[in-house]
């Protein structure tokens, strides 16, 4: 079948089955050429959706079109979400990415058919809980699933769900399915049935605000981006070793003490206001304090629980500098388990990480208290980390609270941490099927496809040719080609809860947090809804829609290609 | 002598000569030591002036302070230069990068001594022009040399140059001294004596506009930060083979049909906007127009002059999508001269570049017309190039234009091309030499040091694991490290008239121009203001510096390490 045979096919309608109930069947050859040769970047819903039946009859939206509520009692946060919806249809003004742009399209959708509603329903019978409530509960109990229907004979339009969650990822479809063209609202594909729901629950940004502080407005706009592309998770790394800006009740020397100055700090109520901001939008904030390494700011104000503070060179003692770390002691243990309890009352999510990752050994064994316990107890390394592993993690279970902990201490046997952990695998792609194997779940955050900070070069003053050491720059289509379940049994599949982009920021503030992190986020986005093994080209003409609408809302989100690529899908490939 | 010994001397004068008159002597390991370890980042002058002399007493600058123009008839651009640095001071507000920041400078300042005044004097007896007239002199005719003095004894400040743009980059440095603390203005280091001048006069920021369109407020924007770091050349690769940005007089089809939409022109009265505000700044606007090459989409308005338009697989024909470029025949010839004799009269430099980079052979042997005219007159690809580079280079000639061209027209000795041309290295810095021995002036752009694209990774739709093709990522102390005069005789470094950044947009907009270009391009700005043999240990706190203050001002520079590093100078070397 040639290309002019395979377009014309497009007034039929095709039904897209990306991934089926947790299956990561890639979609077929045929289609996603029909979609990057004919359909071009029209198609331009992301995450894919579970199951997509489209036509190709235009459709617009009338001029007094309104979202219609058929709950009693709707929660306030869907009516925003709602209010929000509103306001992108009337703001985005996106003209559609093919040569002419907007003016392509005029005669097309010159007496199309309008719909002048859409009706949200909750279905089902599951108690009515707000979008907040419903992210805030376990990963395992929520329920993100939804129905879209939108006809072309004159009816209203439909969203199902059976959670205001569910509606809530339903009205965000429906924000990316709508051209701007000469004062109208368009698509070209109508009638669309949308059956979804995602393949993972943990779809995540991690977001470093300890090297570079980022105020909160940047985060909140964060926030909004996220809940665009659907990701429900944002994994704050608010502390490290050079800056502690969280102020914690009852701990308020440490960000007292340790923040880059007082302006350079997240307040409670800051920290209650991001909680909610993300809650409405379907994220869930998983704070993550990390100890007992990357931990050095903390001998500003507690030097008592410090080992090897600013020692030198500090290559020795730490990854970077400063040097330092909370000592493996029984007095340090028990400040840190308090250290999150408090935490844990300030953040109402079910997780939150203890970090543990990059434990420096020669730090400790330099260090003459340590050497006095290990002594005196006849203890070794392993065993007081275990300790210390074992007072924080109980100090949030006690919480009501899963911990979350990096890969090494699910790698070491010699330690004991708490079975329910949820593991997240940084390294490298190759140490999910490790930590699997000993029985965790884990969250993909590998540097070799998820690190948004790679490939910036060496950031040392005086290292001239040091790269990033996680070099080279992670591309979208190097996440999106992550084959993370690969070789795994169903068993072991069902063990991973999702993954996420990680964004460290020694050379990130809010100057740069939109351009490092956008469009290419939204490749984890589909990654973790569609699960693994869709097709980069396919997907290449949507993430450009992606980007353009991100731009429309004021994200600074980068152009992927030159423009001339953006507008012509499949001609800037390799292989066209 | 022990640090503490070293640290102690900060009451004297220390007497700063980076390089002096074209040699190119790095800053003694001493110094270079001191600044970073003791001053850290107070001494935040950015470039290095050619010789200076500092004091270590805190001086005031009082609330009444004024610029004092001691000229008849100052010219208009001086005065809204002076307008500038008014503004900057008062707006600036930065904080010194110390830690505790402004706090921790109350003490010293208090009871300092003040100064009320800067009084810009202009001697020697050349003619008086304004800063824009200066500044579009050619390269061997202007002088931008100033003497700025700043005693502690009471008497005002004193600014000489021979040219008002020498008064310009004094002015520049004045902006740099100060810094803010609780509402006053204030430096740690007088007195203060500076005599500057720098090492090349080409100190550039080449910009692609084609792949995407960068709006003229972001290029604006972008001619102030340049100014800041007194680069004096904005080389404007304003089209290529994927849009046509540029209104032409007499040639409007190309823009009609060539540019991305009616929005994203530069019309004529924006390139006159864009050149008065460039050259009001110090900033001379050399245009590139390229060709033969990266002209593909001259084939939407003229196709009877392009070669291979959009043929496929377009990596036969090009560097990347579309294939397409310029016919090497005497009708398409006689069109591009016509085309540079327009935009000759658009842009009032003393420097047009026609370009000339990645001729594609195959493009043209499969082109009919080429074959028949060969065939027809027995002539050979090189003689026809030859043909082509003559019409266009004369046509600049006539139009009183020093022709700039890509190395690639110099290094083949098959063409016969204008002595007098300036020639961009560009591919790698192993060609500079190359070229020198042809006796061509050169501009030093190499990827391997000043590409500021590179280590994006790959932008093709399909192409899963592929890096940008000039990995890795070019770090500002790459950059600086670049000792492009290494092994050349005084003859030949005579020859280079300067070098530049690069940034092509493949992968950039408006949404991430600043943070791809600042603080990096300000390497480059040092480099060829203070000449190459720099050390970065000693810069980098000078740098932070750069980038907070543009912070201040607007533009988008990122980070370059944690500010935990940014704070406590040398303390994030390799080496501490």
């Amino acid at each position: 079948m040639g290309l002019g045979e395979l377009c014309n096919q497009s007034t039929e309608t095709f039904v897209c089955h990306p991934s089926t109930s947790g299956d990561t069947t890639s979609m077929q050859p045929a289609l996603a050429l029909y979609l990057a040769l004919c359909l071009g970047s029209v198609f331009a819903i992301w995450p894919l959706p579970r199951s997509l039946q489209q036509g190709s009859t235009p459709l617009l939206l009338s001029h007094d079109f309104a979202f219609e509520i058929s709950l009693s009692h709707p929660p306030g946060d869907l009516l925003s979400a709602v209010s929000r919806s509103q306001s992108y249809l009337q703001n985005d003004k996106l003209e559609r990415l093919v040569v002419g742009r907007g003016a392509a399209d005029r005669a097309p959708i010159s007496g199309a058919k309008q719909i002048s509603s859409l009706k949200l329903v909750l279905g089902g019978n599951r108690t009515m809980r707000s979008i907040t409530e419903e992210i805030l509960l376990p990963l395992e109990e929520r329920d993100e699933s939804y129905i879209l229907d939108i006809p072309t004979n004159g009816a209203g339009a439909t969203l199902q769900a059976n959670s205001t969650l569910g509606l809530f990822r339903g009205l965000t479809t429906f924000g990316q399915l709508w051209y701007y063209s000469d004062g109208k609202l368009y698509t070209l594909e109508a009638p669309l049935h949308i059956e979804d729901s995602p393949v993972f629950s943990w779809r995540g940004l991690l977001l470093d605000t300890s090297r570079n502080f980022i105020p909160v407005d940047d985060i909140k706009r964060t926030f909004d981006a996220m809940s665009w592309v659907k990701l429900s998770t944002f994994h704050w790394h608010v502390v490290d070793s050079q800056s502690f800006p969280l102020q914690i009740p009852g701990f308020e020397e440490l960000s007292q003490k340790g923040a880059y100055s007082a302006d350079a700090v997240y307040t409670s109520g800051d920290v209650q206001e991001l909680v909610s901001y993300a809650a409405e939008r379907g994220i869930d904030v998983v704070v993550e304090v990390d100890t007992p390494g990357h931990t050095a700011i903390i001998s500003e104000s507690h030097p008592e629980f410090v080992a090897c503070p600013q020692f030198t060179p500090w290559a020795t003692f730490a990854e970077e500098p400063p040097a330092g770390q909370l000592r493996l002691l029984p007095d340090a243990a028990n400040f840190t388990a308090n250290l999150f309890t408090a935490v844990a009352k300030m953040f109402p999510s079910s997780m939150i990480s203890t970090g543990g990752d990059e434990v420096n050994v020669p730090c400790y064994e330099q260090d003459l208290e340590m050497q006095q316990y290990w002594n005196a107890t006849g203890q070794n390394l392993n065993q007081t980390l275990s300790m210390f592993m074992q007072a924080t993690q109980q100090s949030l279970i006690k919480a009501g609270k899963t911990p979350v902990t990096k890969e090494e201490m699910a790698l070491n046997d010699q330690l004991t941490i708490a079975n329910n952990s949820l593991i997240l695998v940084w390294k490298t792609s190759a140490d999910l099927p490790r930590v699997i194997e000993r029985g965790f779940r884990v969250i993909f955050a590998a540097s070799d496809y998820m690190y948004l900070d790679c490939g910036a070069g060496g950031w040392l003053g005086d290292d001239v040719n040091a790269t990033s050491w996680c070099d080279p720059f992670k591309t979208w289509q190097k996440t999106y080609s992550a084959d993370f379940l690969a070789n795994l049994t169903d068993a072991q599949k069902s063990l991973v809860v999702g993954g996420q982009h990680q964004l460290w920021t020694e050379q990130t503030s809010a100057a740069n947090l939109d351009p490092i992190t956008w469009p290419r986020a939204a490749s984890g986005a589909e990654l973790f809804w569609s699960g693994p093994g869709g097709n980069v080209s396919a997907a290449l003409p949507r993430l450009h829609d992606v980007a353009y609408r991100m731009i429309q809302r004021g994200i600074k989100a980068i152009p992927l290609q030159p423009q001339w690529c953006a507008l012509r899908p499949g001609l800037c490939d390799l292989t066209s």
